[in-house]
């Protein structure tokens, strides 16, 4: 009888490893544990998560004898880590093989949004370029200052790219890092004032909701832009859409939204900001080291040994 | 009478400024020389130019008290340098103060391509996210092999930034130069074998017209993006089109086009590609970095000072 429960939309590829090394039962979502028959969901001591939506006491209570919830993704934020710890329950994620994915796309955003790529990619294509003559001048970017907001693994490999384009760099934190000459502020409005560029890369979760407030958006200016390659949780985005559209700030790079793919139609009216479909970490060499860290953690907590990823 | 005459379509800005600082005379292309009253041409010691078009001996001619030729840009592939030094006439040009933003765009158009970001946002915006799902995995760009092809200022500009995205850095110039731990090729179908992304940044004009080749193109591979910052005759455009059509190679980012900006309408059916309208320079900090770095060089000139920038 097969131990591990596969839990999302996998691809082909990822499905068809869990079952060459877990002989792995794969669902869809979570809301189709209830109806697996009895003995098979008392047989699984292993989830192999990729879901999405919520994992929490109600689904850890299906499952009597489990022991791992292995998510693919480094934020884990939709797995009730409380519930779990309460139960017994490991929780492993995937940290790091995606940090230059998600980083790369920080960098691209905050290009793409302040030299406005694509309406300039859209003068060439619709000929405009020719029969009307060049863009109007966008802004200079290199040599501005930027601020990051969670300097974890992936703020410190954006902060660290953006060095490299001559930035200032200021960050955020609970405490202050040992890093190279790089500006602490112990207040997220402080750090917003000092720099036009945010990129928020805070954890997920009820801690940090609304964490980027109207306030943090407020002292950003005019001259402000927000990017942002966490969860779209972290963000007041009634306050951000206000400030998009009255131009209190100057734009915004999104990868993630509340709610989404449900993306709020009033993102869709702006020019003034670049909207990306949570891919931080979509490329195939990424996700293929993501899998391949959840099977591992999987195999480590079959064996019993030491997990590769903890997260409790 | 004005000593000063701009050849060019300048934005109000700069116009006013070069009357204010030297009362000179506007007129939109080179054309339109030939049309002055004699006297009037006879006055006109300096050109500051930004024409686009070629200045050469013809134009010269008519100008026969002209002592310098003020580029507007780094790139003076337009001016005929050999006829300007014969006839002792001084050519500058504005170098380094265009950099960063060039450097930016090149980064820009590598990560924008790669990272499939036009075809993403499109799927946001059109609701196929919450319709259709995510878009396909595109492909990881951080920790690749990048050459750079002409290892000028905006070429060690763009290597420094792209060592901060983790890229081994390769390199094609007509000499070794003092670099970090960059590899030399001394050939650039060489530099095209060992590299998935190549970075053209040499120098326009005729002794690198069609520097890229087919054999180089075809020597890059399945994998392979161009990235072109420079001028658009560097490449060998028609051998640049089949191979994207093919899928002999993977992409391409181009900001600079042969007959720009009348662009080769084979590109617009493209999917693989970013297009940008020579925007490299256009914001509003460099442009006017640009026009005054200009501007002093006429002034030095006038005075009878050493030029800042010359070229000859």
């Amino acid at each position: 009888m097969t131990s591990t429960l596969a839990i999302g939309n996998y691809k082909p590829g990822d499905r068809a490893a869990l079952s060459d090394a877990f002989d792995a039962h794969v669902i869809p979502g979570p809301d189709a544990i209830r109806a697996l028959d009895e003995t098979l969901r008392k047989g699984f001591t292993a989830v192999a998560y990729a879901g999405g939506q919520p994992f929490g006491a109600a689904e850890m209570e299906l499952l009597s004898n489990l022991g791992v919830i292995a998510n693919y993704g480094v934020g884990y934020d939709a797995i009730d880590v409380d519930a779990a710890a309460a139960r017994g329950i490991r929780v492993t994620n995937t940290p790091d093989v995606l940090n230059d994915d998600v980083a790369d796309l920080a960098i691209a955003m905050w290009l793409m949004q302040g030299r406005e790529m694509r309406a300039a990619e859209a003068h060439v294509r619709s000929g405009d370029w020719a029969a009307k003559g060049p863009v109007p001048l966008n802004r200079k970017l290199s040599g501005g200052t930027a601020g990051i907001m969670g300097l974890g693994r992936i703020g410190r490999d954006i902060a660290h790219r953006l060095a490299a384009f001559k930035m200032d760099i200021h960050y955020f934190a609970r405490s202050e890092k040992d890093t190279p000459d790089w500006t602490y502020h112990d207040d997220p409005v402080a750090l917003a004032r000092a720099v036009d560029y945010l990129f928020v890369a805070l954890v997920g979760g009820p801690e940090t909701e609304k964490f980027v407030s109207r306030d943090v958006i407020a002292a950003l200016g005019t001259n402000g832009v927000v990017i942002n390659i966490s969860r779209g949780s972290v963000i007041d985005e009634a306050a951000l859409l206000d400030a998009l559209e009255s131009g209190t700030i100057a734009g915004a790079g999104l990868d993630v939204f509340v709610g989404e793919p449900d993306v709020d139609p009033r993102f869709l009216n702006l020019q003034n900001v670049v909207l990306q479909p949570h891919q931080g970490s979509a490329t195939v060499q990424t996700r293929a080291a993501m899998a391949k860290l959840q099977r591992d953690n999987i195999a480590a907590f079959l064996k019993g040994e030491d997990l590769l990823t903890p997260v409790v």
